[in-house]
């Protein structure tokens, strides 16, 4: 039976950034059942003083202190926050000395400084890439194509729309997408004819057929399009596609939109549009 | 003139954490005009050596040591980045101990785990919720909205689709949005009939009038649709719908989408439905 713990994750904002963090650490540790609890935008006393109730409760109910991950800009919170039950990993805290000492200045400890719009021009970049992903899914407009930083092409059911969503949001990137259709697959391994202008913006998404069945018969059970050798057949086609035009080319299976996403940004070399990345 | 100091951002995978927490610290350094300098899936020797080189001329070029943030799991190219003339601050380094310590456990050390899918269902979900928020996009659908865990609600361009979508990519909630029609707000204050079966899960988000001028300005420069008067009256219509119905609401003006997002969940208490949050 696995050991049962809780673990908070608080901030004075969001807490995505506590949150990002502290599940990426809580993956090293195995054999272990986590009891999550939230607390973002700590911003008044009661609201500490609630949070530092639940966690001297769940030390208590335990017998052992919870984790405690955070973002905390106010000394003062986290003065209050030590001084419960818990082993407390306070991101900021533990780096902004280094910091200081490395850039010579104090820092200004102003909590909202991450995801404030400092630039009008950075917000309206992310904005116009997210409409742009949801513009061109499954888009066969050539004019859009063309302003793509990358294009994403591969069988119905790859992963295309999902990533291109997440390059938009995470990175400002234009990311198309083109699926190939049963015309495109027909007969012999040819590019598209839309495609043929934009070969260098061409990345390929690939998946195992096993794996590609499964997510493909979640929404059509018994179909042919669902079957393994339909699966099979179009993924060696696109396969054959992506070796001969060099398409440079991932496996999605098993791996995360984070993942296909940060490595079509490093193997694309693609400039980051945010700022802030 | 900001001075110029170089900031690199490490990881043996994604390295979305490595620059999610260290753009979360530079914020809190002002004066400063950052060289950022991008290498994550740091797997092998030739790599390693190419950054510690790259990290070296920066400390050459700018006559101070770059600061490193990184997330690696692997402590022999800790050893490696370690002897490059910068001021390193690893995330997982510092905190493992702690957490070695808190859980009477080593790490595992096994990078990429973040991001695996561990559990198929979280992956599934996801995608069906990113799915959810494409296709209940200023959706009408009385069927669709009924799944929905929050619906957003607010007249046209007030950042519903890019927060629908940020919900389902972070927290795999199934976000929904009604667009307020020019028929919606023809008359007195009434909630549209659609809605009416599903107050609970309205949330509003609303904006200055004149942030919202310039965003549909960008897009429909000088039409009645972009002006002061109208966006004035469309917003001044949905504030006393919010208030009059008891919605709860945002004002979005000058923040981000992870806030928006963040406040939502916080607010609305809503639940994340991904392994791993």
């Amino acid at each position: 039976m696995p050991v049962l713990r809780s673990v908070f994750f608080l901030s004075d904002r969001t807490g995505i950034t506590a949150e990002t963090l502290g599940h990426s650490l809580l993956t090293q540790f195995d054999g272990i059942e986590w009891r999550k609890h939230y607390a973002a935008f700590l911003d008044n006393s009661a609201k500490i003083q609630d949070v530092v109730d639940r966690i001297n409760t769940a030390a208590e109910q335990e017998g052992q202190p919870p984790l405690v991950f955070s973002t905390l800009l106010d000394p003062a919170v986290l003065v209050s926050i030590r001084q419960a039950n818990c082993y407390l990993l306070d991101f900021f805290e533990s780096c902004l000395g280094v910091l200081e000492t490395a850039l010579q200045q104090p820092p200004a400890r102003v909590p909202g400084r991450t995801h404030i719009l400092g630039q009008d021009a950075s917000y309206f970049r992310r904005i116009a890439a997210i409409q742009y992903a949801l513009n061109s899914d499954d888009g066969n407009n050539s004019k859009v194509l063309a302003d793509a930083d990358v294009i994403l092409v591969g069988v119905s059911r790859s992963g295309k729309t999902p990533t291109c969503v997440y390059l938009a949001l995470q990175y400002g990137v234009l990311a198309a997408n083109y699926p190939f259709t049963p015309e495109d697959m027909e007969d012999r391994v040819r590019l598209p004819t839309l495609l043929q202008p934009l070969r260098e913006k061409l990345f390929g998404l690939t998946l195992s057929a096993s794996r590609l069945q499964m997510i493909r018969a979640e929404r059509y059970p018994g179909s042919h399009y669902a079957s393994f050798v339909e699966c099979q057949r179009e993924l060696q086609w696109q396969n054959e596609l992506f070796q001969q035009f060099a398409i440079p080319a991932i496996d999605t299976t098993g791996i995360s939109i984070e993942e296909i996403s940060a490595s079509i940004i490093d193997r694309m070399q693609l400039k980051r549009r945010l700022y802030g990345t």
